[in-house]
């Protein structure tokens, strides 16, 4: 009969709702990983970029320290 | 009267239902969207990678030529 | 008597002026010896400082290899 | 007569001697002159080869600097 009838309609719509908010929340849990993850990775690449950063100012001072030694033996040259 | 209960309890729960869907749809497309952004990050730091992997190898080659002036210098003092 | 003494005083007037020739001839070897062997070393000196003049140049284009490394290395850091 | 023939023959001598003496004197003179300026010249040559040295040992410095910095390069590209 039609109350039956209604009380399935019910039963179903309930049971596809309670799946679709479990799956709501299965990907929302997913999504907040990858978010989380991904903070993280920017955060790595930070540091490591810091990390670059500081070895290329070690270069600059080698590569200073090497030009002056090159013109203390040009002048060494010359004056001998 | 009890059908038009049911009907309006019907109408709810098929509002509620598609609402949840529309939110896993959105969901979803901000995952997808988060894996393809994540995967090109990942292929940025590859290739990111491999260019200071080749900068290393030219570094190892200056070195390396810097070693062989050292030793030529070396030599040319001692014959002198 | 005096043909005696004037004899004796010419040979032994011989005598040295034969001694001071051959110091004269010794001194002249030598100096000639010095000299060339101060030539000699005069060109060792100018090969030597030629050699260091082009190892000068070999340490400049190590030093402009360098730097063109570092740039790459800063473009790279900052491109990232 | 005689005794005038002896009297040249002694005052041509003793000039001739006169003479080689001065030769010898102005030739030992040159000859100390030239031991000096090579001896001075040693001592430059001694004096420019231990700065050549120090800048040798600076050179190694820097190539160990060098390596240094390249090692902490390649333990980073390997770490991230």
């Amino acid at each position: 009969d039609v109350a039956n009838e209604f009380q399935l309609q019910k039963e179903s719509l309930t049971q596809k709702l309670q799946d679709t908010e479990d799956r709501n929340l299965s990907l929302e849990a997913r999504l907040s990983a990858l978010e989380q993850h991904e903070q993280s990775r920017q955060l790595e690449r930070e540091a490591f970029r810091a990390h670059l950063r500081s070895l290329l100012q070690m270069l600059d001072g080698k590569i200073f320290e090497l030009t002056e030694l090159r013109d203390t033996l040009a002048k060494l040259i010359e004056s001998s």
